[in-house]
């Protein structure tokens, strides 16, 4: 066996991955390694692989940074695509001194263990063919361990397994799409991709090229936030695509955080006398469509149930949008005197919105997870008081568990839910796009829907008379809806360039236990000794009732580790070492700001506790501090579109007409084109109104006849925060 | 004033209606009654009325039993139809003796009214048209307070409330559907009614003919389930009919005992190591149809989107039925070695299977909520374990929760979970019908999916050599599932001719306060004496978690709040009346039994807990004595039929052929007619095997090679429960 493949078989069976080999003669393409094979009858149900070596145009004097493919033999592989798609010109095929240079090995024996050859894999850009990594187990891959007179066969798992020891980031690329996409994948390959799931999904559920079997994030977030958002989603095992276009996974990672916005609402709205039913996700025509302003918006996303099994229905059924017309007919028929009032119902659910636009994980999709709050009250008063309660709770959930300001406010006229009276929202900010997201809305709908629907009481305080029926009262309506759009707020503004950051509060790993410092050399008795610390501090934080986990996988090493639960947002980790034992103490590392500090053993859980809510502190007031440091108060409109495209909301003394909005849309927007979803770095979209805050300024206020709007020469009414909005 | 409608007006102020009264000159007639009224220039809009009164074919010697229908003047009235659907026979016109005698009236002015004076309501059969109770509240309805000389003006509401002021059950009818649906309805008219609530929703989403404006239910439990059963539902406000077939509104009182059955079971699990998920509620035709046997099942009920807006979809998407095939794909994705085992999911939603048989509230409905787990295990063992604690925790549900036993066992071959390995199963009984339902199933799918979806680890235990690749495991399924039926057989067990009765576990009201003893000469102290104790023992009980309220509406009687959280299944009733106060007591009633008490107001947070646990136990006990008492062992083909009819589940000695099985069906079979819906009381399709029960017979046991089956010549392998099931 020579030198060269003992070390590559040294090297798999560090990763406990003994592949079959088998000897032949020296073999010089791919035909005569076929032929050499078939001669040395082997049992195996093997598939030939090739390796490309390409040298993409550099300038003269920099490093050559070669652009490496592994690929089944049997796939076609478009490398003029599949270089554009990495954004390389120009490839040509490696010559004879390159390869033996970077990957000491020849034309006739590379193959993806060459890659363990490379000192500086930085330079390398590897390329691996989908299909290779998505075999079945019973179809091995054919690969030269080092020289051409041996092949060794392993299996699609272990070859992510050695690709992924490699710590080196690889691209993983469905040679079929890119052939197919390739004109649009030049263009624009990661924007489009988030937009094409359902094609993405052609080969498989796990829809899109980029695939998560690289290890880090590879997108900076403020260079690329849509393909970084999508990395970090996928890569942190919060979320996964689906072959239903706009349709996601949510894994446990990101549903826990909803289960904990679940527990909170639910138990503060049960305390003010909510009680939750559920309805069902079919509604009919008619029922539909009995509110027409309303339905108006939603008519276009609607979708319909025409078939069963193989029979067609008697008439289409919709699958609801929103509750309000499936409601308030029982609304009528329940409430029969105004001692049935408040009448206050909730449901968690899904709704469905068929929309058009690209989807965005959380922030649009087709199908998502919501609370809707549907309330009856006797007075205005009494629904406008509920308004706001429900509104302050979902301050909470952004404030207190999603460490996430938000700024509560009234919408104008234009921005209202259409059919109601008016609407209160919550609007939270990500820095990195100057962009504002309505975070949830509580609405007054007025006598609107009551009037139309007829739920009426008789007013108690009109003492009847023998010759007058006691006066008639239209009920007073609210409805309220937080959907799962939070958590996608939260991943955009907290996560950074390593993945996921999780507010403490609502992550299901609130801290990481790794082992560290053990090598080979390390006795047996250390190997106890430190998982033994593990095991004792993890009890002991389980009874104190943080959420945590130990990390006692043997095939990675601590870096891995670190890496694994750093993607996924682990807001602490703590790390014990032979160092650490002797001390009495763990290393702790804060996932949001890198911080590296001790806690004594002794006590652990409160130091650990501390920590977390320390952690969860700082997260708000950073996010506080960066939200404020974005809003800025404007009087004139110089001033306004250059603050909109230096990212900031912005604060203006307000006449409140809508066709000052109108005008303020336009005049701001940066090209006629109102598509938003074109370019997230650079938002063409003129500023919508976001809300009338609450919070006023106090500081010279807005004198009534004297203050002018700050975009008209109307007089002012009160300050209206604008801004660019998703 | 004539002392006639002098009574009708006190009546009515007596229940706060003061309706408008115009005076006219005698009408004979409805023409006359016109024109008087528009000579009158009343500016009030309203409907005519006309009231009618027959005479059923009875006994010569029987006392007659009027049939009353009030209607709108504009409303066909079927009388024919009408006095079917009360199985009345022949009904003439009554005379003007009758209506003398009975309604103290006559043919020109006798009205809804007239009702007041009859002395034995109990032989009138009141019938209602459905649109007079559902009139826009701008319009009025015209009745002769007593004498044709006057006519007085009230609302729908009004009408409503001075009905059920009466004390008396009557018949809410729309005529319009009557009459469609007229000859179905004589041939069966409530066993029809809910399997067409697409139908009779066809005027208003507040479905069925039959409505809940009547107070007490009207059917006997005993005599007729299925009617008993639907109101008892609708009545206690648990559940509303909706105007898209086999889909229900579940109101707070019933989705409360599913948070309950969720808090419970979502913990127990979470503890197991199961992680929340949720997955998309659509699936694509090439997903779904991945696994033939297993779709093959479902393929007949699944709901097909095809259309979005107004656009139809590139392919039709199906709603899920159930999720295996859409979760192991990605079980194929996210399980790439033995380390990432157990991979234990669940997800609570609702699911869809659009059944064609006759819906049934919670126990088959076209939408319902479940929860489904789904997991992954290295070893057939790690699988076979959790099974059964699944299981156990389902058993619990009902024995704890629903105070409800259940059997545990094995399902037979012919019964088990379609491409799974073996199914177990939780069986309730419902003793009025005798026939067993399933509770909940817990599966083993063996490694059946994981073949088909090549979800496979590498074996740790095989050690893997220089020449042979590592061993590959095929990994061993799970799936369990448990849904909001178990709300349904808890109603079927637990509830009497009264109504609901809800185990203390679950009731969202587990004691309701009630004033009593307080009449029109109560002096203002005492109503503020009882009043102010309600409050204080309602504010002792929440303090302690007891969820109590107070009833102090001050327009109905004790006995008529008795009734409405009697229906309610409320528990435990608080009376507190001046003697209670005297004596320092609260006089307790159990809803269960009957049974009467006192508590002391010392303490009473204690006493109450106490009854409350009390009465669960006792229903538990209760359920379980009368399943017990019905379940038969037999060892003879004779003794077999005679005891199914009786009611009964029989244990049998077995020979586990599937052949043997079929054949038991067939000979039990009351008829060949196989369809269970046709009648409820006298269900005619044969025996199906429940279960192999986990406890098996200790007495005289099987002894193998002598015991014969008890349906067969074979040799009996075990104990196996047969009975009819739903």
């Amino acid at each position: 066996m020579s030198s060269a493949d003992s070390t590559v078989i040294q090297l798999l069976s560090s990763l406990s991955i003994s592949p079959k080999t088998v000897s032949h003669e020296p073999v010089a393409d791919n035909k005569a390694w076929q032929a050499a094979l078939d001669k040395a009858q082997t049992d195996v149900k093997y598939n030939l692989t090739k390796t490309l070596v390409l040298k993409p145009k550099t300038a003269k004097s920099a490093a050559p940074t070669p652009l490496f493919i592994v690929a089944l033999e049997s796939s076609e592989t478009n490398i003029t695509a599949i270089a554009k798609s990495l954004g390389l010109k120009e490839c040509r095929f490696a010559n004879e001194d390159l390869l033996k240079d970077t990957f000491n090995d020849d034309k006739t024996s590379v193959s993806a263990f060459s890659l363990s050859n490379v000192k500086d894999l930085s330079l390398v850009h590897v390329v691996v063919d989908s299909d290779l990594l998505s075999l079945d187990a019973t179809e091995l891959i054919a690969f030269h361990p080092a020289t051409s007179e041996k092949t060794s066969f392993i299996s699609s798992t272990e070859l992510k397994v050695y690709l992924d020891s490699l710590g080196k980031e690889y691209k993983v690329i469905n040679f079929k799409e890119l052939a197919a996409a390739a004109p649009a994948a030049a263009a624009k390959p990661a924007a489009k991709a988030p937009s094409k799931p359902a094609k993405a999904a052609a080969a498989a559920p796990s829809a899109p090229a980029e695939d998560i079997h690289q290890m880090g994030i590879e997108h900076k977030k403020a260079d690329d936030l849509p393909r970084w958002y999508q990395q970090v989603l996928t890569k942190s095992d919060m979320l996964d695509y689906y072959d239903v276009s706009g349709c996601y996974i949510l894994r446990p990672l990101a549903y826990n955080i909803w289960k904990e916005i679940q527990n909170f609402f639910d138990a503060a709205i049960v305390e003010m006398g909510v009680e939750d039913t559920y309805f069902p996700m079919f509604v009919s025509n008619k029922v539909l469509e009995r509110e027409k302003d309303h339905i108006e918006g939603f008519a276009p996303e609607v979708a319909w149930v025409t078939r069963a099994g193989k029979n067609d229905l008697e008439e289409p059924i919709a699958i609801r949008p929103t509750s309000e017309t499936v409601m308030y007919p029982y609304f009528a028929k329940w409430i029969r005197s105004h001692r049935d009032l408040p009448l206050k119902i909730n449901q968690w659910c899904s709704v469905v919105r068929w929309e058009f636009k690209n989807p965005q994980p959380f922030l649009r999709t087709r199908e998502f997870l919501w609370q809707e709050g549907h309330t009856a009250h006797l007075t205005k008063q009494e629904a406008d008081v509920e308004v706001r309660q429900i509104l302050d709770l979902y301050a909470q959930v952004y404030t207190d568990y999603l460490a996430l300001p938000v700024v509560q406010g009234v919408k104008s006229e234009k921005e209202r839910f259409a059919g109601g009276l008016y609407t209160t929202t919550v609007e939270a900010f990500v820095p990195t796009t100057g962009r504002a997201i309505q975070g949830g809305t509580s609405h007054c709908l007025g006598q609107n829907f009551s009037k139309m629907f007829n739920i009426v009481v008789e007013d108690p305080n009109s003492p009847s008379t023998a010759t007058e029926e006691a006066k008639k009262l239209h009920v007073w309506q609210n409805s309220w809806g937080l959907s799962t759009r939070t958590i996608g707020v939260m991943v955009m503004v907290h996560g950074d360039d390593k993945g996921l950051v999780l507010p403490p509060r609502v992550a299901n790993v609130q801290a990481v236990l790794i082992p560290c410092g053990l090598t080979v050399k390390s006795k047996q008795e250390d190997y106890d000794a430190i998982y033994g610390a593990c095991t004792d501090v993890a009890a002991k934080l389980k009874k104190a009732g943080v959420k945590s986990k130990t990390d006692l996988r043997d095939n990675y090493t601590p870096g891995y580790k670190f890496n694994h639960w750093e993607i996924r947002g682990v807001p602490l980790r703590l790390e014990i070492g032979p160092m650490d034992l002797k001390k009495q103490q763990v290393t702790a590392v804060r996932r949001d700001t890198g911080a590296k500090f001790t806690l004594p053993l002794d006590n652990i859980e409160n130091g650990v506790k501390e920590a977390l809510e320390t952690i969860q502190k700082d997260m708000f007031n950073r996010a506080l501090a960066e939200r404020d440091a974005n809003i800025v108060r404007v009087d004139k409109w110089e001033d306004f579109v250059p603050n909109l495209n230096n990212k900031k909301l912005i604060l203006i003394p307000w006449c409140d007409r809508m066709e000052c909005e109108d005008d303020i849309k336009d005049r701001s927007a940066r090209t006629q084109d109102e598509d938003e979803e074109v370019d997230e770095r650079a938002p063409s979209m003129g500023a919508k109104s976001l809300c009338r805050p609450f919070e006023q300024p106090t500081e010279n206020p807005i004198v009534p006849g004297v203050t002018k709007c700050a975009a008209c020469d109307h007089d002012a009414k009160h300050f209206m925060l604008f801004g660019r909005s998703y």
